[in-house]
């Protein structure tokens, strides 16, 4: 299939999830070497998780169908820009190439945060609107000296 | 619990998920009123789910016991200041209140790539190394304006 039929799919189920009440008007397809590893789209209500949006969704699908944590030289084709959680999800799962249909201002415009989660996460800890505080930092880092010291240990 | 105890518990999950190798060295809880309402631990490589961080696994359990996918009132205690994937499933599942013990300095030192996320996703699309490009934006923001108009629809 070429590009734009991956995303009409991809714009299919964002509007299919909608119209069934399954969560937002959002879907999202990862694709390798022009095949369809893995389909998603949002849940958010219907399955009371608040990370599954349909990028989320189609990650975790392909993963576990190729018993992989990373998806390299694969592409994400998703029916509007990532939000941050998903845009971020999208790097660690080393996806190479991103295609977006509607944008962080269209979504902005039906009422949902993205836009404001992408300045929020830009701003320094102090100025954000949930409150942050450290606590117990040394006890943490011997964690982390440890990790560097651990045998055979898997990197993402 | 104190505050403090909460943090250690946190970081008593990202030990001993280490040394289980179940996956990085990161826990966390999700706390209401006194009490803890999940707890999650990294289960990237063991589980092959990239989105599978202590953050995200703590708020779809508690979500997923409460039945809901809004945490309002609730904070989260976690081993490790969030990555950017975590913050923004933090502001979406409404939690009001961060604590963390280890930094986004501490966790680049020990070779993961939270702090470069953060840079990343304050670039512009076309600065960023994930190439993104648009398609069929018209026939993705129909989907958008039927939403607007879709009766009973669940907010989120």
């Amino acid at each position: 299939m070429a590009n734009k039929e991956f995303m009409r799919r991809a714009i299919e189920l964002a509007a299919r999830n909608m119209r069934d009440y399954e969560g937002g008007p959002f879907g999202a397809l990862i694709v390798r070497d022009g095949r369809v590893l893995a389909e998603g789209h949002n849940r958010v209500t219907s399955c009371n998780d608040p990370t599954a949006h349909a990028e989320v969704v189609a990650i975790r699908e392909a993963c576990a169908r190729l018993e992989t944590f990373a998806l390299e030289g694969a592409s994400i084709y998703t029916s509007c820009e990532p939000c941050p959680m998903c845009l971020a999800a999208i790097y660690w799962a080393r996806i190479e190439r991103i295609y977006f249909a509607n944008t962080r201002a269209d979504v902005a415009a039906i009422g949902f945060d993205d836009d404001f989660l992408y300045r929020e996460i830009g701003l320094p800890l102090r100025e954000r609107s949930i409150p942050a505080q450290r606590l117990l930092g040394d006890e943490a880092l011997a964690v982390f000296r440890e990790w560097l010291e651990l045998p055979g240990r898997t990197l993402y």
